[in-house]
């Protein structure tokens, strides 16, 4: 598997592995009914920098890098990681998120920070956790499921 | 003192309370050297609501409420409060953090958490703790004061 910069021609095999999961809306604060061009405005836009991971010509997955807030915060990065449906549990968030922990130090990130893990994505909380990453904060009852009922989400974070 | 909606003809009012908190660079986390531009568009930008706290024409502060997350976590709302460096000292903040909480509430938000406290800023934590603000979270370093020293940020959080 090899991990290169988005380019446009990614932009279909994006919207691929962002659709599914915007439509189920239950790990992403995104709005269950966002446009193509609204998704790939956020995933690739001029304040980050987007990644594919790809294998044999298909790409399994996509995660950005951006600096969480300006000025004075600017030193620690934020990302977010998507894996296809298709290729889940195959260790791809595994391998984008050691890949952007990698990239941050090089560009000279000391810390990463994930200010909205979902409590009920157990998966990711487990492989963020086992990836350095502690859970520093907890927002009550932050995320909304499409069922309806209001659930925690997480603030993450580690040095780097 | 009354609390109004912002219109364009405020623009070098609110500007000239930004601007020295900004090139400060002591309590948020955006660049010191921002354009008025940039700034304004920031702070009144069309992703929230923002507000002009006066008194006999003179304005004293201004503050922004937007959703803090989209889609399943807009029930959280998220502000930014600004006092002018001439008014501080007199709960103007207060009243303005009051003001939201009331906004917010007819708004429909379920809670209000504030993402980047600077832990240095002593006077604005134990303010929003006084209105029932609790530190859920520590952010290790997270923000760098302009002589260069690393110092936490706190995430503050509170139902509604």
């Amino acid at each position: 598997m090899t991990i290169r910069p988005v380019t446009t021609k990614d932009e279909a095999a994006v919207w691929s592995i962002i659709e599914p999961i915007v439509r189920a809306g239950e790990t992403y604060a995104l709005p269950v009914e966002m446009t193509e061009t609204d998704a790939l405005r956020y995933w690739t836009g001029s304040d980050r920098e987007t990644f594919i991971a790809e294998e044999n010509g298909s790409i399994l997955g996509t995660y950005y890098i951006r600096a969480n807030q300006s000025g004075g915060g600017s030193h620690v990065a934020n990302c977010g990681y998507m894996t296809h449906v298709s290729a889940q549990g195959r260790g791809i968030a595994r391998r984008m998120c050691e890949h952007s922990l990698d990239y941050a130090r090089e560009r000279g990130f000391r810390a990463m920070q994930f200010n909205f893990v979902v409590s009920t994505n157990e998966q990711a909380v487990r492989l963020w956790q086992s990836l350095g990453f502690d859970i520093v904060g907890r927002l009550q009852l932050a995320f909304r499921r499409p069922s309806g009922s209001y659930v925690d989400a997480f603030v993450m974070f580690r040095a780097l």
